[in-house]
C-alpha cells in the first residue's frame, strides 16, 4: 500500500491504474477510521481493482462555531487499518494542499441540503460536494462507496453525481453498530462515560418508530414522531436537532408513514457532541 | 460527422474514443456559430485527435428579463459548418435533455463572479458553470476551447478547472472580429442597420484606451478611463454598462493601468442589444 500526500502523486498513480485497464474505486473519509470505515473498504474491493482512501479533515465542511480543531486524528493507526482491508493508495494531504489560499468555486445543492442537518449545519453540504467533486475528479474513481449513516450526504452526493453527469457509481453501505446500538461514528470518541451509556438510546427510538410502523404497516407521521419523541424524553441527556420521518428519496418530510417508503433520521446533542442516525423502514 | 442528440449517445463515442486511445477536445457553444466559433474548432483540432461540437442554448445563465426565447438558432447552417471545419461529434441536446425537473446541483463562484458582466447578470456564470461542468464530465474531454470575447467566461471556467481539480486542459483563442472591428457575437444579429453601423466604436474605444496606455507605458487608471468614456460619450446610442480596466488574472479593478498587466473590458447597451468586448494591452 502506498501513501500519497500530494495531487500530483494521486494523478500519477491514477495514469498508472488507466493505463493498466485497472477499475478504481475511492473511499473518500475523514480518518479516525472505524469499523463502518472498514467495511466501505472491504465493499470497495468488491467493485474495482484498485482501492483508493482519500483522509482529509475537510475544512471547508466545518462552520466556525464546530469541532474542526478538535476532530479526532490517528494516521498511523488509520494507515495499519487501511493496509490491513487491502487498500492499495491512502491519500492524506496536507493542510492546504486542498484549496488554494484563493479559493472561491463550489458545487452548492440548493434544495436537499437545506432541511435536516443542513438546517443546523449552514455550509456544510457546500463543503462536502465540493471536497467529494475535487476527489472524484483528482481520482478519475469509476466508484465511490459511502457509508448510509451520512443519510442526507450520500443522497446529495447521488444528486450532484446524476445533476453534473459526473462517471461515478455512488455505493452505499449499511451503517455499522456497536453491539448495543449505537451508529459507529468518529465522533462517538468525544462521549464521556456516562454519554456513551445513554447513546444508544438514539438507536433504540428508532427501533421503536420501526416496530410502530411495521405493526400498522402505515400511519400518521405525526403518531410516528410521538412515539419517537416519547421514548427520547426519557433521556434528557439528549438535547434534540432533529427527529423526522422523510421521504426516503427525496428527503422530503413524508406526509404519510408508509412501511417501505419512509426513512426516520434523528440528530441529538448529548453535551457538545452531536450523534446522528437514521433507520429504514 | 455524427449529430447527436442524448447524453447516452455522447457516452458510447466517448467511450469508443476512448478505446482508441484518442485525444478528446470540446468546443461548447449555444449555436449561431460565426467565425469566431469556427476558430475555436480549428483550435480544437489543433489539440486533439477528435473534436467534438456542443451545441446548447443553456437555460440556466439566462436571467428571467433576458433574451432566451429570441436567442438567435440555426441548427442546419451550424451542422454544415462544423462539418465543413472537420468536427466529428455534433452534441445538441433537446430542450430538457440536459436538466432534470427537479435539478438543484450548481457549481458557483463567489468572488470573480461578482464584477463586471456578473454585476448586471447575476446568476449568469452559476448557469455557465454548471452546464460546462457537465458537458466536461460527459465528454470526458482533454482539452476544451473558448474564445476571449467572453473574458470573464473564461477566467471562470479557468479557475473551475483549477479549484475542482478537473482534468481538462482550457485553451484561449482570440477574438475574431468583423472588418471593421466589432467583435463577433451570435446577438449581433439583433442589431438595427443604424446599430451595426456604430457598433464598432465599443472595439474604437479600446483602441484609443490601447494606444494611450501602450505611449505611457504606464498611467492612472482614472486617465485611461477618461479617455475611453470621452470616445463612447461621442455616440449617445451606447448605454454603458461597465468600462473596466482589470488586472489580467485576477479580472479584479485594476489599481494602477499598467502595459502588459490589464485588460480594458467593457459592456453595453445598443437598444436591447448588450455588446461586450475586451482587450489585453
Amino acid at each position: 500500500m502506498r501513501l500519497v500526500r500530494t495531487k500530483s502523486e494521486v494523478k500519477e498513480w491514477v495514469n498508472r491504474c488507466r493505463v493498466d485497464g485497472q477499475r478504481i474505486a475511492l473511499v473518500p473519509t475523514m480518518g479516525y477510521l472505524h469499523q463502518g470505515h472498514l467495511d466501505l473498504i472491504r465493499e470497495a474491493r468488491k467493485q474495482a481493482d484498485r482501492v483508493a482512501v482519500s483522509i482529509f479533515v475537510n475544512p471547508t465542511q466545518f462552520g466556525p462555531a464546530e469541532d474542526l480543531s478538535t476532530y479526532p486524528r490517528s494516521l498511523d493507526a488509520d494507515l495499519e487499518r487501511c493496509e490491513r482491508e487491502g487498500a492499495d493508495l491512502v491519500f492524506a494531504p496536507e493542510d492546504g494542499a486542498m484549496y488554494d489560499s484563493d479559493h472561491s468555486t463550489w458545487v452548492v445543492e440548493e434544495v436537499v441540503s437545506l432541511g435536516l442537518c443542513g438546517r443546523s449545519r449552514p455550509g456544510h453540504f457546500r463543503g462536502v460536494l465540493t471536497v467529494v467533486a475535487k476527489l472524484f475528479n483528482l481520482f478519475d474513481c469509476d466508484v465511490a462507496v459511502f457509508g448510509q449513516k451520512d443519510l442526507q450526504q450520500v443522497t446529495l452526493i447521488e444528486k450532484m453525481v446524476r445533476e453534473l453527469d459526473m462517471a461515478v457509481e455512488i455505493v452505499r453501505v449499511p451503517i455499522r453498530r456497536e453491539p448495543d446500538g449505537l451508529a459507529m461514528s468518529s465522533r462517538n470518541a468525544y462521549l464521556s462515560h456516562q454519554e456513551r451509556e445513554v447513546a444508544p438510546e438514539l438507536h433504540r427510538v428508532l427501533e421503536a418508530g420501526s416496530r410502530f410502523l411495521k405493526q400498522r404497516g402505515e400511519c400518521a407521521v405525526e403518531d410516528l414522531l410521538d412515539i419517537m419523541r416519547e421514548g427520547l424524553s426519557r433521556f434528557p441527556a439528549f438535547r434534540l436537532d432533529y427527529l423526522e420521518v422523510v421521504d426516503r428519496k427525496s428527503l422530503r418530510p413524508a406526509v404519510k408513514a408508509v412501511c417501505g417508503q419512509v426513512v426516520m433520521a434523528v440528530a441529538a446533542y448529548l453535551g457538545k457532541t452531536r450523534l446522528i442516525d437514521n433507520m429504514d423502514v
